[in-house]
């Protein structure tokens, strides 16, 4: 079914230039109405019981922010019904019914999101979500052979795995567990392999330094030079891509020198049109010399609980970045990750000079 | 869209031999989802500012009969109030929603109804239904080439030509709209000809005799020769036929001779082999001989609303047959109607013949 959105998005285009957000919900919508119906007759096909749930038949209400929406509650009676009848409910992912009655997508993640809601609002014991790999890695297989299959992660490792480039896991639905204490597993559709389990952070034990590596191609770089240093201009700044539903990820300002200082900041690339709008329109008003974008960027970074309490770790990986001759453009850090802007070309060489460094092959 | 329909129950059928009619339910409503959204969208591209409604939505509310439900009753709340809002409702056909929150559709016919129905719930003047033709002829153009487009129908006259073979317009849409006086106009979607009107009946005028000549290809005729003629046999036999929801058409049962007689009536081929299922069981259970049954046959019939007062039609008529050496297998009338089933190769002559007879090209 992988490429039904393409064709519906396609018909769209054929019949419109414009696209209201409420008629795209109401169109791509099709698609898993499609499949769950599917899968529930396939079900059947096999002697189980199955019943197909939109998501507004499953009770998934969302705000109002059509292709975006947000779930705002789940009333689950109609699926708790189902199962305490015996029967198998399957509910229709990425969508459901906004205060308004009207039909939503929850946009990005928003399917993995749902998974995890319904575990959380049924009281499930574990969230499985069944993907075409057999779990989380230390880094990306395709990249580092002998990258490691995790049994165990921390929701803040997998947090900061999928806010960095790891396709596991939508971050969205990794929030919504954290939030809500539910316990994933990553399991293959393909194996019986146990997958990975993510949970919360097990604190009797030592953790392990590094867990994984990770790399992200799909940002951009945006720097407004010689802004003057006053209170005031990245609020601004920062409040108008808000606006634009603009995520934001890296964000570096250096201590000013001379009244002046550079703002650099890294956004998705394909929302990287309109934030060097919003960039230049600032850069007008205040009157600064033009922003400066840059797409042949990758951030890599470094993932693990033990980190907090080792310092150290930073250093060996600018040792290493070094060691290959890899410049770093910009340096972020949070409690347990470590990530740097590098060019796009020497991603895939600083992972696996890394994933070696810290000798994630091995069982920690 | 047209083939959209038919690669969904090709999918079903890939992925399952059971197709349980609740998932058939969701599986094809999703059509009329991506047929509205992308109505709405090209309606958006024009500057029209319109708004698509599932069956749900719109507030259909059905029995839960999947496949086949019948409408109970329309809450269009949303719908006036878009309309009063200056907005174009564009509502999904051929859905609805149960009154166990299930996900049904309407079965043969449902679209149409589901305008009719929406007409009447808000007060319509009038219900449009615009298709590939300019509106209801005298005979099929493609039989009669001089067939003449009605200018106006009563309801009655209307519900005998959809239900004897007439194309245009689903018999039970036309049942909705004299139920509940909803005047329609079918009119061509491809050009501003003014089309059939159809409603009350005029009786301030004098009655054209006859109006139309139909043909039906569609059935076939079961025979149970040598029934004992005592009560209760037919009303077994037709509760059997109805339980399997089998619309019987014509019924014939010649008066007995020699305690014995010969029931024969007509169902749509795609019921035959159930139905001779049923007739077999019943002739085991009575011993009586083995039902015969004939797919080769067609129904035609002359329908006109000023046939009620001129019983010479049927001479008429079955003299134009008889000089056609075509024989009569069956005959059924209604006030307003009167068919013949004959073989199904003379049908077209026989139309023709019937058309020139009655000199149904010239304004009456």
């Amino acid at each position: 079914m992988g490429k039904a959105t393409d064709d519906l998005i396609r018909l769209a285009n054929e019949v419109s230039t414009v696209r209201p957000p409420r008629e795209m919900d109401m169109l791509l919508t099709s698609g898993e109405r499609v499949s769950m119906a599917l899968l529930c007759m396939a079900l059947a096909e096999l002697g189980i019981d199955a019943l197909s749930f939109t998501g507004s038949q499953a009770g998934i209400i969302t705000d109002t922010t059509h292709t975006k929406a947000t779930i705002l509650d789940i009333k689950g009676d109609r699926l708790r019904d189902t199962i305490e009848k015996g029967q198998v409910p399957v509910v229709a992912g990425f969508q459901g019914v906004s205060t308004d009655h009207d039909i939503t997508t929850l946009g990005r993640g928003g399917s993995d999101t749902t998974a995890v809601a319904l575990a959380s609002a049924l009281g499930a014991d574990v969230c499985q979500i069944y993907t075409d790999v057999p779990g989380v890695f230390s880094a990306d297989p395709r990249i580092v052979s002998n990258a490691r299959k995790l049994k165990r992660l921390s929701f803040e490792e997998m947090l900061e795995i999928a806010a960095t480039g790891g396709r596991v896991l939508a971050l969205r639905s990794v929030e919504f567990a954290r939030n809500y204490k539910v316990p994933l597993q990553v399991r293959s559709s393909f194996t019986w392999e146990p997958g990975t389990t993510i949970d919360e952070e097990d604190t009797s034990m030592e953790q392990p330094l590094v867990t994984a590596v990770t790399y992200d191609l799909s940002e951009a770089k945006v720097t407004l030079p010689g802004v003057p240093d006053k209170p005031g201009i990245s609020a601004k700044l920062f409040r108008a891509l808000a606006n634009h539903t603009i995520n934001v990820d890296m964000i570096v300002q250096n201590s000013s020198l001379h009244g002046t200082t550079d703002i650099s900041f890294t956004v998705p690339e394909d929302d990287l049109e309109t934030s060097m709008k919003i960039a230049n329109d600032l850069a007008g008003e205040i009157g600064v010399s033009a922003p400066q974008s840059d797409s042949d960027i990758a951030k890599i970074s470094l993932i693990g609980a033990g980190m907090k309490s080792h310092p150290g770790i930073s250093a060996t990986m600018f040792e290493v970045l070094a060691n290959e001759s890899i410049n770093i453009e910009m340096i972020s850090t949070s409690p347990i990750r470590l990530s740097c802007v590098i060019k796009r070309d020497q991603a895939e060489r600083a992972v696996a000079m890394l994933h070696e460094a810290f000798e994630l092959d091995r069982e920690q």
